[in-house]
């Protein structure tokens, strides 16, 4: 099989550099083409990039010209890891231009005629692709994956979707990963918590909704979710703690049972960064922790553990996930993975 | 006025220490007296405490020869800092020979004659004391003082009470002094999240009923709490996120006031360690964070913020307190002073 | 004693922020006047500085208009806690216009008119101030402290000076406060050593020589220091190991006692910033320790520790003092005191 | 090739989990014997080892039942991660009786007749083993590697033999888990640094000499050697500022080109765990650091940066390496590895 060429939009940035990383070894992609704001533009990509792995710049990508981001130009397939701010405009006119857009920023993750993708959840939100290219006029498509603590929530729900869950009280506690380069000032977060992500919490209560949601997420879950958001001086992993009400009253066995023996389209088609499995439930009293179990999977598992009885609502649980790899470029990349195998691609 | 003459019970631990430290510069009361186990007997009191406070060790304490832990020496009125393991035979038998012990320890706080006591929210569970002697034939007494992580939720939903809580679900995020020392291992905690505190959820889950109630705690609170509890790299102060049901619907504005407005009899009596206000609630959106917030008040203050609706119960908000003071040495001597201001020290 | 009215440049950063705290508490200063950046103009001081201290913003302060830093509006005494990419023209500029200058910043300290002053050392070294004006044609003055590492090196050095230093190698651990706010990303810090701190190794390298050299800092001292700094994860409390050769060989007790008895004018004179001693001494074997010693003498004492043979060259030891205040705004207004007490500010 | 069956002493500590993760992918030796303290006897080794890697457990050592660490029992080759309390009397014990004992406890590094092995640096120190077996009257032998600082420093000065080291001045901050586990207390390392590790300074300033010495180390290389060591926040790696003086006067050049270029035994041979270079030295002016720098070549290598001049000696430069791999597990399986190809563990 032919590598399929892609590129990065965004190659610069935290999630940038999980792309150039992981896509270095991938069996099926072949990343030609860093693209980065004009500030980068025409420099060797090693000199532009604070690279902020512990793994070396992969050597083909280190020293690659860096390109601006201008459509038309680069592979069909590009994977976007750009800021928020400029990515509505970009990704749009990457789209309009022909290319397939398989993007980790938040701008189209509430289109309603864009896919907010969890392989193992909503893979059949793919469907969406039709009628938003019709709509939009769009030769090209665009893709999204959640937010890095959405992912790791839903992944978690995902499995109990058939006991019919009502409500979710998640109070997270986030790498600072999650935040960017430079992101989080260390007197910030040295020795502290700081109790606040700004549009984090709103996003987890909308998001998570349209995920588990049906009709290619148009219409939502019905549950309520309510999100405590905070930073942690961790650096890489979300933790969170889950609270979940539901319409049946599933044994404790029961719910940890839906996870552990949860599959999705990924594991059935064996694609390359899927985790198996998707859900790791461990029984010891005190995991998942970040430090220990962010890896798992390489970076694609979401553990859970400590599954109980909550006294005000029915079951209570841990959650956690890698939050750039999971959570960012490593989501975006699963993306692609499905839509390559289901001829989505071509 | 006389200094009241007291000593320390476990004088060289991490809350033992916090005691000698607090009580070097009390109005009212004069530490004559260190007790400790017997590694540390006949030896001074600088020489086998690990002193772990950014403040010096006192000049009198440092020199004082530790003593052991026997009933009927030291003066009456003596602190507890003793670890569980230790604290019910010692209590008990302090006790019976007539000293009063003002409690740090977990192990009488559920007995169903013992008060557990925070000065702003229960001062009539000193009631029980007559009952307490009676029963248990000590001419002396037990009080105590609720879990570090215990004692800031039950301060913040104190003035909630005449809206009648019916749930609360809290996740806390707790410093590592709270475990002592050595306490946690730095490769547990340093870049991690535990998120599992032995026996801390259920303290939470009871504790907060029998302050709440009434009868002296015998009538416990008619709610429900559910608490995840984890460790975070933070030294001081226990941060938590609660979300609130309620009997009444009172408002945002509503709640926050009440809290704003709390107070009890420390405040009314002007007690030495009585914060002005109990509760300090923060507008900024970011607030409270343990490294700038856990001070406040001398350290005795509760701080609350981000007070605003839950989608799933009625409101939602972070509170933090600092755990060695508030939720420990300077809760015990709280609790003094108003035995003292109450003249049941004499 | 009427009031010293003074101001402060750069009163929004991390340095000014210290200024604010320390001045609303000044038996002889009070701060009547704040200005930064066009940016902050017109603002009050609380809703522009990101107040990173864990005590709360005085009361006068936090509503207090910010002003631009234009020379000649604002008191006489205005103390500087600007950036260095600034302070040089401001800085001169304020001189000029006929204030006096305390500032913090780095552009004038290598001056040669400019007295580079740690008063308990170099207190003489005001001198420079009339040829300064004449030279200059300012009606007012400049005198700087120095660098937050340079100054515990050097207080830990005056001591020796009797024993003829002939070379030092110092390297340093030092906060993430020093670096201001934003400052230093987290992802940069966390479980991590930056070995690497721009322009310091030069300053300790030279301003050591001209603090303790003669003739008002003109003549260096005689001797070669060589210094490797680094950023580790710690608030507040730059930590140094330090090796000394002499010219004579004093005894590892002589060093500790010279160090332990040192005294200057802010001793003598008890100016009110004056710790006492100057240099705390610990016989401890693992001290000092930023967390438990940067406080000392609030936060104004240098610790040393460790004092023992060094293989090498003479002697080594532990070196540590607390950076923002010793190390910064504690250092500028200790040289306003001495100012003041010298009838140098009228 | 048959697998070579090894076992390993004190598998149930931080390094020994080292050992367990490290041989479960060995190309050549196979793990099929764990002993531990009594405690641990008769127990599955997942039950009784606080497994403190971010790699899972592997499946074969998990089920593993731990047994003591009686001598003739096990496999001829042993890796000994043993506490210094019990590891004279254990591993000279398994010497006596026939096995070969590959150990990172310090007992008997000193040993004038026990190399004290870098394969890279003084593979030809093995010829001790003759006299060992002779002398001690042991069938079997013992080799060790060096303390984990110390094993850094000498891959670093190994190259600059050639330009004669006269002497050396080394500043450390290391990680936590160079102290095991429960190790150092969270309290005592959370922004904080620890200026002292009982026995360390001792340790560097003596095992240097003797493993870049002559005849086996008996005659240790004619340089001083002053340490400084202590601990600061960092999980993993160990991080070093050194100064060295010379005889001769190499430029910085040339010294940053020897460490570039030098290889050794280790390399020549491809042994499974060779790191190819054994030195990365890194041009960027802020490396190396441990969290990016410390895997480097699987954890085996060693980062330089920084070489540059010093004011006081002629050169000064950075060094880092992992802690438990390079200095302890890894380098003992290393020993191993050259032992074998050197077959003398036949």
């Amino acid at each position: 099989m032919e590598a399929i060429e892609v590129g990065i939009l965004g190659a610069t940035g935290v999630v940038g550099q999980q792309f150039v990383s992981r896509l270095a070894r991938h069996p099926w992609f072949r990343c030609t083409w860093l693209a980065a704001s004009e500030r980068s533009e025409g420099k060797a990509y090693k000199s532009v990039a604070p690279w902020r792995l512990n793994t070396p710049i992969p050597g083909a990508a280190a020293e690659r010209i860096v390109e601006p981001c201008v459509p038309g130009r680069g592979p069909k397939v590009v994977f976007s890891g750009l800021d928020a701010a400029v990515a509505g405009d970009i990704e749009g006119a990457f789209a309009k231009a022909g290319h397939i857009v398989v993007s980790n920023a938040r701008n189209f993750r509430m289109d309603a005629l864009v896919p907010l993708l969890i392989p193992e959840i909503n893979a059949d939100h793919l469907q969406l692709l039709g009628e938003q290219r019709r709509a939009k006029c769009w030769p090209g498509a665009i893709v999204t994956n959640p937010n890095c603590s959405t992912i790791v929530l839903a992944m978690a729900l995902a499995p109990l979707r058939q006991f019919n869950v009502r409500s979710v009280i998640v109070s997270t506690m986030q790498a600072v990963s999650g935040a960017g380069y430079p992101g989080v000032p260390s007197l910030d977060i040295l020795g502290n918590v700081v109790p606040f992500i700004g549009g984090e919490e709103e996003k987890m209560q909308t998001e998570t909704l349209k995920i588990l949601g049906t009709d290619g997420g148009r219409t939502p879950y019905p549950a309520a979710v309510s999100a405590h958001t905070n930073r942690v001086a961790v650096l890489d992993g979300h933790t969170m703690t889950v609270s979940v009400a539901f319409e049946q009253k599933p044994s404790i066995h029961d719910i940890a049972e839906a996870m552990r023996n949860f599959e999705g389209r990924p594991q059935e088609l064996w694609l390359p960064s899927a985790p198996h499995p998707p859900i790791m439930v461990s029984d010891e009293p005190n995991r998942p922790q970040p430090r220990l179990d962010a890896d798992l999977g390489g970076g694609m598992a979401v553990s859970v553990g400590r599954v109980r009885e909550c006294p005000v609502m029915h079951a209570k649980f841990v959650a956690l996930g890698h939050n750039t790899i999971r959570g960012a470029a490593g989501a975006a990349i699963l993306n692609a993975e499905l839509m390559h195998a289901e001829g989505m691609l071509a």
